[in-house]
């Protein structure tokens, strides 16, 4: 199934998506979907239908009570880097209000000038889970998601920790879908990833090459803590990112930054300024 | 005032503390208190009162949406360490499922066996605030209350990234109380902090040797996003803690870890071992 949370007149709702219809769900998000323990029975049902054109997407699970970001997970791309496979998922934080709908703006604040891309596949997790292990950790998983982890390089820089360039209040764009899991690889998708400035491809790769897949990534991060519904784990992101480049390369107003993976959908959302007063 | 969320037959509440009595708020929470434009007012309302005796804490703000750590923040330990004064704030996250009241359990975890203190203000946000500077930075706390930022010090250094270390479910002391700013010196308050393990002074400072106070560290975090109310920042720790002894300490099953900060009240924690089917 094909599920998003869409901004209507009367406030936002989740839906599924069935070609060019939207089936309503009767609740406000996917977030409040996920919460039911039968949230796939209630996905599955019937319900007033709506015209998919002109979409108005939020980010498929609004508010998660948590994001779990990951660095470092492409094989490809840390090899190209000299570096060894790491031992350890490398786990950082981004808070809810850094997350923007698939086609919304990416607001640069004037703060920084060091805009950067990090397209990412992000987990939605479907089932409260401690310390979950194999088949229990895939079956928390209800599906994926489209990312684009976007990070100011300056803030982020500024100290060891990387918390202050990546949680810019409305600069992610995550959706416009979740796609459950059983329509994209179960708990180890190989999936096509890729996103593209001003129609240059910038990044690509396969979620295959992941070293911490998401099983295993639910498997280790359900070990510090419980996982619940609506939860969000963006994966990491691969090579490629503008801040490597020689010379670095950065976003700017009015570029557009498009990321799509492979049967979860596109996001396309354009850069703008932040005028602060 | 002094508020606390304590938790009882009825669910939890809201309380005012008034010496040995609490006045009921109405509220379940200090949290939902706090998201109220008017709570100060709320606050100091007449209701119906409770004994204080035998009051089972729960942490004063439940589930914050943000819980944003500070770390390297005291003047003489950085300078201990001969290390030179940030120019900027290291900024880590934790998440909600990480807290406990003033005299709950730590749990101590069988995946790890560096269970280390640090003693910390936490900052309680009163007001949502974007950019604020000077005294809007100040007028958006709504006070302090003690926290110990326990620290897995195997997983937190498994990675370069601390938050696998920092964000283990229920070990985070935070309370009894939250006391609004006026009683303890404003937005740079200077109050003797300190933390006991089993009645053996660990670590010992004045919060008042910050390098970013409270309004310097709302001012800042307000740049990247929005503080809302009941968001809490723990401001960081002093010297002393186990791992950077000779040789290292580190907490054990029954072991009792005090914290207390000079007028905003102590926690009590008893360490137990988490036992894993």
């Amino acid at each position: 199934m094909k599920l998003a949370t869409i901004r209507t007149t009367e406030g936002t709702k989740a839906v599924r998506v069935e070609g060019d219809t939207f089936v309503d769900l009767g609740v406000d998000s996917v977030s409040t979907l996920l919460a039911s323990e039968d949230w796939e029975a209630r996905a599955a049902a019937d319900g007033p239908t709506l015209s998919a054109a002109d979409a108005d997407f939020a980010p498929v699970t609004p508010e998660p009570k948590k994001i779990i970001c990951v660095g470092l997970n492409y094989r490809t791309h840390i090899k190209e880097m000299g570096r060894d496979l790491p031992e350890y998922p490398t786990l950082f934080a981004k808070y809810p209000e850094a997350l923007i709908g698939a086609n919304d703006d990416i607001i640069l604040p004037p703060e920084d000038d060091q805009y950067d891309w990090e397209a990412e596949l992000a987990i939605v997790i479907g089932k409260k889970v401690r310390r979950a292990k194999g088949a229990e950790a895939e079956a928390a998983i209800a599906g994926y998601s489209t990312l684009n982890d976007v990070t100011m390089r300056g803030w982020q820089y500024r100290s060891k920790m990387w918390l202050q360039g990546k949680t810019w209040a409305n600069t992610t764009p995550m959706g416009p879908y979740l796609v459950t899991k059983d329509e994209v690889g179960g708990g180890r998708p190989a999936l096509k990833i890729e996103d593209a400035l001003n129609g240059e491809t910038k990044q690509s790769d396969t979620t295959g090459d992941l070293v911490f897949d998401p099983i295993t990534l639910v498997e280790y991060i359900s070990t510090i803590l419980t996982l619940e519904p609506g939860d969000v784990i963006a994966t990491g992101t691969t090579g490629g990112v503008g801040h490597a480049r020689k010379p670095s390369q950065y976003m700017k107003a009015g570029d557009v930054l498009v990321t799509e993976i492979e049967g979860l959908g596109r996001c396309e959302n354009r850069c703008v300024a932040e005028v602060v007063e």
